[in-house]
């Protein structure tokens, strides 16, 4: 594998993985309770089994009338009509309307038989006793036209209607919808396996105690943080040592149970060498990219083994957790509108052209209104100030470092 | 309650609920796993049991000197030392440094006693064999000061410092951190729990067949979905008819189980009056306001009954949803920076100066590289539309009306 290193400037990378040449992962499906469907994507288009409205409605506070029964009423000619009850809401009319009469109807209440139309109580009055005699008229004093007012049965959604394309993103509104139809499970994709094995003889669990030089595994909890946080289920394969048979055997494993298996840690150079010969005794193995113009990120490796996708990350946390998020998150969640703000960087930032760059930032909005990323990196090495990283803030290819208050791009973490 | 009919402004409402003065919700707090933690709210301060790193440490492949060993070493008065062997990754040396040694060392391994800075392989060269006789020599042309390269013990987190203080939110980098510290379980807030009570005659729940002119439930889903989305518990306490008892049962109930207690639907003038006679019934009920110069929202009623709050939300989805956003929602979920972005809006909307607006909006990004936020809302009354609607764009108080391009803020839904 060592004589196919194959470096690749990153937005060639992310086209590999992402655009329409992408070798696409395996898709399963399955079928959950309505409300388990938040944020997840439809497998199959979904057609309403009814109408909605299911019956003809009032949109508005007033009397159902025949609409030609009001035709030139007016604040000068006002028309009269009989009233001949009231729809109440949910019910049924008990009668049909006939020429000559209104019925009183709320908002959402179904229009009686023959009705047509609505007149807003604004523009009636109600008489009774005097010159109504025993009946209650109502006095209408704007004309209103056939359908006014009213929803039709089926207007808002028609029984067989396509209401959602398969691959939606199911969010708050559009459950809401599907509960109106009165569907209550919903089929979607279930979430990529992601596999996250962590390698490096130094390394011990975080519930373990650090004895001698060992230092505790952090990228396995960074990256599944981050893979969990929009829906993946992921895998945790622990901490494997740099012995060829261990980690073959693990990745086998892992390549049965994932999608997409992570390895990261292994910054020696005989673990990264490892990496490669097991990656390369696995038969069909091609290799996608091996290096990538990207920093953090320079010795990322890609290879795709069948249908699966395995990612060589680099070992320093703020490194894998910035390749994770640019590389392989966007396999897990597409990208919506809000994954990304501009915001003008705090300080000067040197960078080589050539190479796409990313920073860990926290956000700060100040009196200007605008916000301000403010690199949270210490000196090499050193963790602490990444936890209060929010984004990344890209650096693009072609600038060669950025002005205190220039404006960049920031991805969320 | 009614001869208390309290109309606010809506920031005035806004600041009631989060503002300074707002009540306190009662707050829980309970231990869990490390990635069960995140996104979710550090109960407690947070302090350090352990120096991280937890031992000085390489910065740097190359090699552990006693600094002073390479004073005034140059590219042409290179100074040679005695190669004492290698520091594995992982490993404690076998023997300490003497003066005129260097051991080879990997970055992250563990510095040997008595070094105290590294010098890269870059400036080194190796010499054995010949002049080095049976030694390996190591030259050296660069000279380092006490510290270079190094990361000495507790400098990253030093033991017993105060890492993450109450009231963090933790995301993934904050979860790597906690790893790394060797913290397994933290102190989190319980999520508040909201209760969600819909009223009105006309409702079934969507499971249900509807029969007549009856429709189904969708406030419960579309809030309980925005709820759920970041973390908040949600009861359902399904479709309670107009019928005081049942109401207040269902209410007192929800009020020891809840923290936040939102009823919706109720269009109907009896079912307003009816919400109104059940809170007025518990006693100590405190309003906060009734009536928002909010559209859609304006009959929106806020009601505290001991440390919990009471929310009557309008019947309409759209106005149910957008009300439980902007009010709701953020005692549930503080906003982050990525929860929000600036549109421009896809046509003239026509809107009253004095009340603030809301519309639910789809986003798309067009050719000029900007956000435009498309109106998705159709004729009163109708849910389809809603269902694409990824935000809410805020027409300001002051604004009677935007034209099309005008730049508005849309807040994640």
């Amino acid at each position: 594998m060592n004589s196919f290193f194959r470096v690749k400037p990153f937005q060639e990378a992310q086209q590999m993985l992402v655009g329409p040449e992408a070798p696409s992962l395996p898709k399963r499906l399955e079928t959950v309770p309505l409300l388990a469907g938040l944020g997840r994507v439809l497998a199959e288009n979904v057609f309403s089994p009814v109408d909605v409205p299911g019956f003809n409605r009032s949109m508005m506070d007033g009397y159902a009338v025949i609409a030609q029964d009001t035709f030139g009423a007016g604040e000068e000619s006002p028309v009269r009509l009989v009233l001949a009850g009231e729809v109440m809401m949910g019910c049924i009319a008990e009668q049909p309307l006939q020429s000559g009469q209104a019925m009183a109807i709320a908002t959402g209440a179904m229009l009686p038989e023959n009705a047509d139309a609505v007149v807003m109580v604004e523009y009636t009055e109600m008489i009774t006793g005097g010159q109504a005699g025993d009946q209650t008229l109502i006095e209408i004093t704007r004309a209103v036209a056939p359908g006014e007012n009213r929803l039709r049965q089926g207007e808002d959604v028609a029984a067989d209607q396509q209401v959602f394309a398969r691959g939606t993103r199911l969010g708050p509104a559009a459950i809401g919808l599907l509960a109106a139809l009165g569907i209550t499970t919903v089929p979607v994709f279930m979430p990529p396996v992601v596999g996250l094995i962590s390698t490096g003889d130094e390394l011990v669990s975080p519930e373990n105690n650090v004895v001698g030089a060992r230092v505790r595994d952090i990228n396995s909890y960074t990256l599944a943080a981050l893979a969990r946080k929009h829906g993946a289920e992921v895998r945790l394969y622990g901490i494997i040592p740099d012995e060829f048979t261990l980690l073959r055997e693990t990745m086998a494993q892992a390549l049965v149970e994932c999608d997409i298996v992570c390895l990261s840690g292994g910054s020696s150079v005989g673990t990264r060498d490892l990496t490669q010969q097991v990656l390369a005794s696995f038969p069909g193995h091609q290799i996608l990219f091996h290096g990538l113009h990207l920093k953090p990120g320079k010795p990322t490796l890609a290879v795709r083994i069948k249908d699966k996708l395995v990612f060589g990350l680099p070992g320093h946390p703020a490194s894998a957790l910035t390749v994770f998020r640019v590389l392989v998150y966007p396999l897990l969640a597409p990208s919506g509108p809000f994954d990304r703000l501009s915001a003008r960087i705090d300080r000067n930032v040197a960078s080589s052209a050539g190479r796409e760059e990313y920073l860990p930032v926290r956000l700060e909005k100040r009196d200007d209104g605008e916000w301000w990323a403010i690199p949270v990196f210490g000196k090499s090495g050193v963790i602490r100030p990444l936890a209060e990283a929010e984004g990344l803030a890209r650096i693009p290819l072609a600038k060669e470092g950025v002005k205190k208050g220039e404006l960049l791009a920031v991805i969320r973490l």
